[in-house]
């Protein structure tokens, strides 16, 4: 494999985290090549010097890569790794950003010989999407999950790694399985109460109008992932649709505790639990 | 009634909220009296000059003054309330800073005569307590609510408006009820949430080591106020249980119908809904 200085990376898909990935990488290897059907993220990637080059077709765009990074949301990746297979020369690195990978992974694993598959996650992000909120410095200092399969070479592995240390991320290699079962409490939950709580209000309290002006931080705070793009929202609720669901439902055991510690007045039991909590939150973020 | 420049205000409890209330009122007015059990809080307020001076005693500390303000959790609020009449000079304005309105009205309802009871709920904060958090700036440009009782005169609710606008903040004037039913689901139910995400994942991904790696923003913020005072928050839940219970059953079946149309596969109506929900959130917070 070569080192990462020498190789061609081909980004298929320039919104927020391929655009943003592109401009780390920039620099840092023989060329970047963006790959995107919109020609308008083509012309913001060079205007913006996130990429060398662009084009809107997958065929030439990745055309003699040695690493193809798919950054599109994960039922298209799935889709993609249908048709890309034949367009790979023998030993390309084929690395994705999808945020869940238990279906990715299990799809790669069919991919011809020829290719190496990595599947990947990097633990960042913001609220806008598309490629004109990328940033090169996105991915600095945060976790970029990599589920190597059975049948990903070490040499591919380390290849990957040292991808994600260029743009400044620290690999963390994990069960794809593992990865979408942390996911979905840590992650894909979190987003569903954010929307809950966000039609909770629109059912109720919205209707008086002094409800715009009694809003605090906590609200806001609470609410705020339920402004995250639907499309890439609904691609990880559909593709890690189990764990989601059971997170859910302990969620929602969680929540009918501490009500029923209030509804019986057990002051006690509730201080208690409430202090506990308390404590766990400082651990986790001191 | 006095002009606010004119007064001498207590401030019962030098917390955060009161502690800071009286670092923007010092100055405004003639002047501010701290009155707290705790000598290490009165030394505090006077080394960072928030008051003028400082007393152990409540009886010594609100003699003579012709605003009070109770700054404490609200169940401390519903005592002193039995114990702060007799010691009151006629047509003494009496504010509470109590986050839950109902039962302190109604009990102000009892008080004798000669006082001028007016409810108050500022909406601000901040995740620490105590007057070494105290900012004189904490309550600018924040909504501050006010509920008048049938018995409070026009010049008492006139005083406390000005009061309000000294400190920076909007008074908005709220029936108790109504203030108590928005807040229990724009602020109180957000804690209930937030805490049942922490014992959630407590309960479950807490067990994997890896799971620190991967917790990124969205659950930081869906999560961030469980971090609060656990006696406020108790007094807060206790005073306002029938809102609060009546909100988490609301938000159990909203969170129940979207797990719902994510088990059936139902993509287009989860889609709609998501999008629906983004949109009432980019509407909320532009």
């Amino acid at each position: 494999m070569k080192a990462l200085q020498d190789a061609k990376i081909s980004i298929v898909g320039l919104g927020l985290m391929g655009g943003s990935l592109a401009g780390a990488l920039r620099g840092q290897c023989r060329c970047v090549v963006g790959v995107d059907r919109n020609p308008q993220a083509l012309e913001i990637g060079q205007s913006r010097a996130l990429i060398d080059r662009g084009s809107e077709d997958l065929a030439v765009g990745v055309r003699g890569a040695d690493i193809v990074v798919l950054s599109t949301p994960v039922r298209t990746i799935l889709r993609l790794l249908d048709e890309i297979a034949p367009l790979l020369r023998p030993g390309c690195l084929l690395l994705d950003l999808g945020s869940t990978k238990t279906q990715i992974v299990a799809k790669m694993a069919g991919l011809p010989a020829h290719i190496e598959p990595l599947g990947g996650h990097p633990m960042c992000g913001k609220e806008k999407s598309g490629i004109e909120s990328a940033e090169a410095t996105l991915y600095r200092e945060r976790t970029f999950i990599l589920c190597p399969l059975p049948r990903t070479s070490p040499e591919a592995l380390a290849q990957g790694q040292a991808l994600v240390k260029a743009v400044g991320a620290q690999p963390l290699v994990l069960e794809a399985a593992r990865q979408d079962f942390l996911a979905g409490t840590v992650s894909h939950l979190p987003y569903m109460l954010a929307c809950a709580l966000i039609s909770t209000a629109d059912a109720t309290t919205s209707a008086d109008p002094a409800v715009w002006e009694i809003v605090a931080g906590g609200f806001r705070d609470t609410s705020r992932v339920s402004a995250g793009n639907v499309s890439m929202w609904m691609d990880i609720l559909l593709t890690n649709r189990e764990e989601v669901l059971r997170a859910v439902a302990t969620y929602q055991a969680q929540l009918a505790h501490l009500a029923g510690l209030l509804e019986k007045g057990d002051t006690t039991g509730l201080q208690k639990t409430l202090e506990t909590i308390r404590e766990k939150r400082l651990e986790m973020f001191p």
